[in-house]
């Protein structure tokens, strides 16, 4: 396949670009990586996804496809010959959306609350709520992966790219805030299963250094906390 | 099947929760409907959704599966031998799932918004907001309806019963606000597309009248203005 003909609109440090990365990566389908800048949106985003306006966008034969894990759906789809994404199963596929859903709806939002606490007994409330996350997604772990290495079982799946692809974030937010949130006593299986999904070869090229986002986070931060320019 | 086999949690108000029974009915599916009570969640509710704790739960084979707009793609793979709910094209299912979520996460929190407003001003925005809404919902029927009579082309797909389950609402809304949501000069294409839809056999039974709706909604805003109980 041309290259040409698959693009991900997107930028290194987001974890909702990770995941089409991911899952190209797997389908073993090469791809076009353009960058959005920081605080600016090109043209050809806001053509592809005028709703959102938001990264990543998957453009595949001309046509726009957006939000992140819709366009892990369609690469699964699409790409049908390639390792599977989804479980086989109904029911395990609806368990797979259903954790999915609630990495991005519930989890996440608490992850990025740690950066946004104002107060350190904010930060702190954050923190345990994103504990408390991780505990659940433990649970739906040790029933998915069924004694195997990955949500997906033997291979990375669907649940894995959607979770996985926060590990970078987890990483830095345990670096910055000196706390860990993956750890041996409460979350064994995924403390394995972090290792297992970023030493992939599907992941490694993806999934940026702990230290590189910190650096990235402080920038966001000054950014974000920065009186607005002229 | 035996009825048994296939049970809804919900209550007979939600939107949410309509959307499983229009695809059971779709599919042909017989489901016993057991209803939660306004403000207490039953057992069988908590043990089948202990991480969100709410409606609707299908109860399917004894195994619980949550989130309307999963279950509603779980009924569509489990009875693949009915009328399928989701467009065959990768590319259309994209678009399908797209606009679901549009609808879920941007568009019915404005809808909300209206019942939720306590001053005029508020209220007002909140309309504007829905009615965008609207026309953006009327664009993608245009393009995803492709000239015949609903989203999902010549029958009832998984995106109208994403946007059509908030039938009901919008017309509640619009009877108690003397506004109009849907009209045609703005909307001609979801006008003719909410008529249909609520005639089909398959919603019709499932579809709240606008009056009791209206009624209901006083209740709910009557309980949640009162003062709290002794």
């Amino acid at each position: 396949m041309d290259s040409s003909d698959v693009k991900v609109l997107g930028a290194w440090p987001s974890p909702f670009v990770m995941r089409p990365r991911i899952a190209l990566n797997i389908k073993s389908v090469t791809y076009e990586f353009l960058q959005e800048g920081l605080g600016s949106k090109s043209e050809l985003l806001l053509q592809s996804n005028p709703v959102h306006k938001k990264i990543p966008v998957l453009i595949h034969a001309q046509k726009p496809i957006c939000e992140s894990l819709i366009i892990v759906q369609y690469i699964d789809e699409v790409w049908s010959s390639g390792p599977t994404l989804l479980p086989s199963d109904p029911y395990d596929r609806a368990v797979a959306r259903f954790w999915a859903a609630y990495v991005d709806d519930k989890w996440f939002p608490c992850l990025r609350g740690i950066a946004k606490a104002q107060g350190k007994e904010t930060r702190e409330e954050a923190i345990e709520q994103v504990k408390e996350g991780l505990v659940l997604l433990e649970g739906a772990f040790e029933k998915c992966s069924k004694g195997k290495g990955y949500f997906g079982g033997e291979k990375i799946g669907y649940l894995d790219i959607a979770v996985g692809s926060f590990l970078g974030w987890i990483r830095a937010t345990e670096k910055m805030n000196g706390v860990k949130l993956l750890d041996e006593a409460k979350t064994p299986g995924l403390v394995g299963w972090a290792e297992r999904f970023c030493a992939n070869s599907a992941v490694k090229e993806v999934m940026p250094e702990t230290e590189k986002l910190a650096e990235f986070a402080k920038i966001l931060q000054a950014k974000f906390k920065a009186p607005p320019p002229n």
